[in-house]
């Protein structure tokens, strides 16, 4: 079988949609996306999982109702499920996300920044 | 309640052993874990479990049977569940896997290089 490797910066190389993820990789029913985020995202949780998040380049705050964590480049937090957030980019961050399969990435808020799922790159 | 970032290289600073992987976060039941490889490791499968590579620094091959892949910093790769596989470095790689809590690092071979699980830092 072939054995091909991912690399992170040649799939952010291929889009440049903001709050739009893009699934690079599935280990059983998990998914890692990339994501380009700027500005700020909508209030909402997961009520049913944890959601993983790694910066890759850039800086992102995730906002909580009772605090804040500002996360750098190398920088990772894992947000409980059933928690609310809101991430919060002010200038364009680039990071990877871990979740199950399925996932939507505004919880149950519907909104404009509701994105697709599975989509790939 | 606090809110506790994660930081890759202050993880990666605080232990020194090959092959001995160390929990950095949980995220629902699976684990993220940081590894410094150095020298062969031993040929081995998960049955269960996909597993997931990513390096941080340095370069990592991973052998198949079949064939060979080697991941550079920010390349990842998913070794599908089953699949016999020996990762190798030729000098110090740091790298971080993602997989189920529990998984063995040596599969089903007990090696001298089976660590202990759970292990966190």
């Amino acid at each position: 079988m072939p054995h091909n490797k991912i690399n992170i910066q040649d799939k952010l190389s291929k889009f440049s949609e903001h709050w739009s993820p893009r699934v690079i990789a599935e280990m059983n029913d998990y998914q890692f996306k990339l994501a380009k985020v700027e500005g700020e995202f909508v209030w909402h949780d997961h009520p049913d999982t944890d959601e993983v998040f790694i910066v890759i380049c850039g800086e992102l705050d995730i906002e909580f109702r009772d605090g804040k964590v500002t996360l750098g480049e190398g920088e990772m937090y894992v947000i409980p499920k059933g928690v609310e957030h809101k991430p919060v980019a002010q200038t364009e961050c680039h990071i990877m996300l871990v979740e199950p399969r399925g996932v939507i990435n505004t919880g149950d808020v519907t909104s404009e920044l509701t994105a697709q799922r599975d989509v790939w790159v």
